[in-house]
């Protein structure tokens, strides 16, 4: 991955106070130092022979795990010896083999991923994104939780609002567990540390109406990838609509400015990395196809959720849950 | 709904053959046809006291039918007296009436509704966007065979491309009903009557990738509302970026023929009226905020089916279907 190197040194001189351990051939690191003297000064490398490539299922990558970047990288925040994980690498094999290394923590049902979600207003965080299929309303519950805790730590406030994301349709069969998560979540008893908003709906993610949307993560995983081919396509009509004559492009010329605030407004670069919730552990994901710019970002979350101390948090938001949770009956 | 009769008038300009039958109170419908004396000479109306409302529950909706022009449309259709429903009204409602009165057809285990998807290449039909939630494998296959008939009535081609969404992550637990319902659609000892392109995923819709999108409805009604609300929001960085300043509100204006044919592509009007499927006899959902054109557009998807009989269609490919289906293991 050649935009790792680069990538860190751009996180580094937003948070200089971070310290880099590569995990990964030494031979293909080391000689990217050169040009970049101060990350190498903030950075050790520890070397691993092999390493997982894209194309490897879930299940192989965690039967050869040992000794690869990855399994040593996520070893090294198991050992305390790092505060997180950030990987652009193979998101199946990440997810699975950070469940081996790190270890889902004590009250979690199941872990999940979740990514930041340009809004109007400011991104809001949406999960689960695709660690798994489906959710019992129990489930959808410790999202909400665990979402919460990643909202604090990202947006520094103390009750983010949070939603469940569901269809408009009324009495429509099944969704089952979205509406017992739904009559839990709004129960005043359970004192839960954030203020719930409701059902929220597709079109109200882009909105801003709340700081974290809960879903499962078929459909989570679907909203997240047909929001991004939405605002590809409409790329590609605007750059059409722009060059249909000379007085569109000459239009368009004079309006650059304002083509490069939208261009930066839908820039995915400012909102890479995927947050795996509910392990013994903070680990990244960025997407495998960004530049130094988008990796930045991943360890700047990486670096967030470590200084938020996400995983003290949810710790705790959980402990109080599942105390109260214990007597709750369903609906 | 003031939109209905002029509506209507526009879907006669672009249809002569149409003929209308208008079910609702006499006293709105009438008058509206001074404006449109074509229109009234190939109208009929016929008076119902009362209607079911925005805010009614299907279940209410269904016990208090009768009687309400919604009920009425859809008798017309049961009796042979038209060809289609079209109803702006509420959605809910509109699906449960229309399973009662209708009635599934005799091979299907559950009907559906389909949404046109504007892409880049053309529109594509995406199914179902609501009507259930949850759809075991057979129903999904279902929903390839119904979505494929009605591509067949609206793209007039005879081997549509057929795609399952689904996440990309391999291996991932659950979703066995996408994969049990992806090995069918493989066979070619089914005989399916399209081309089954394989997986899709969300950011493959926008692509033009396939003509139908096969997915359960709660997933692809947060989909579809995910879509819209991302084109939304991309309109309003759009025009913020593009009254940021003199210059690029002088580029805009030189430019405005772009914006112009921008607008005409992402016009949700033009991909009006979602269509309910396996139901015998032909029902459209109208969106309930939209203008004549809109309207217009979801009559001219009423007529479309009727004139590439979509029933019958459908009715004889679930037929061959079922047949084979009978022995037909599950992988």
């Amino acid at each position: 991955m050649p935009v790792v190197v680069p990538g860190a040194a751009m996180a580094l001189e937003i948070h200089p106070a971070i310290r880099f351990i590569f995990c990964g051939d030494r031979k293909r690191i080391e000689p990217a130092f050169q040009a970049h003297p101060r990350l190498a000064a903030a950075s050790a490398v520890e070397h691993t022979e092999t390493f997982i490539s894209m194309d490897d299922k879930p299940s192989q990558a965690v039967r050869r795990g040992k000794g690869t970047s990855m399994w040593h990288a996520l070893d090294r925040v198991k050992a305390g010896a790092a505060h997180a994980a950030v990987s652009a690498g193979n998101t199946g094999a990440l997810m699975a083999m950070s469940k081996l290394v790190l270890r889902p923590m004590a009250d979690i049902e199941r872990p999940a991923i979740a990514a930041f979600w340009p809004t109007i207003k400011r991104e809001c965080i949406v999960l689960d994104v695709g660690a798994n299929i489906g959710a019992s309303a129990r489930q959808l519950t410790e999202f909400a939780l665990m979402g919460a805790a990643m909202a604090r730590a990202h947006f520094k406030i103390e009750r983010p609002r949070v939603g469940l994301l569901n269809v408009g349709v009324e009495e429509i069969k099944g969704a089952d567990e979205v509406k017992q998560a739904h009559a839990w979540l709004k129960k005043p008893e359970l004192g839960l540390p954030f203020d719930y908003h409701g059902y929220v709906e597709g079109d109200q993610i882009g909105q801003g109406v709340v700081d974290v949307v809960v879903v499962e993560g078929f459909a989570g995983n679907i909203a997240l990838k047909t929001a991004e081919g939405t605002a590809r396509q409409i790329g590609v009509y605007l750059r059409e609509a722009m060059t249909q004559s000379i007085i569109t492009k000459m239009g368009a010329l004079l309006a650059k400015r304002g083509f490069l605030t939208l261009k930066h407004k839908m820039d995915p670069r400012r909102v890479n990395g995927g947050v795996f919730l509910g392990l013994d552990g903070i680990a990244i994901k960025s997407h495998g196809g960004t530049d130094a710019f988008g990796f930045a970002s991943a360890i700047n979350v990486g670096y967030e959720m470590a200084a938020g101390d996400l995983k003290g948090r949810i710790a705790s938001d959980l402990g109080a849950f599942h105390g109260k949770f214990a007597d709750m009956p369903e609906d």
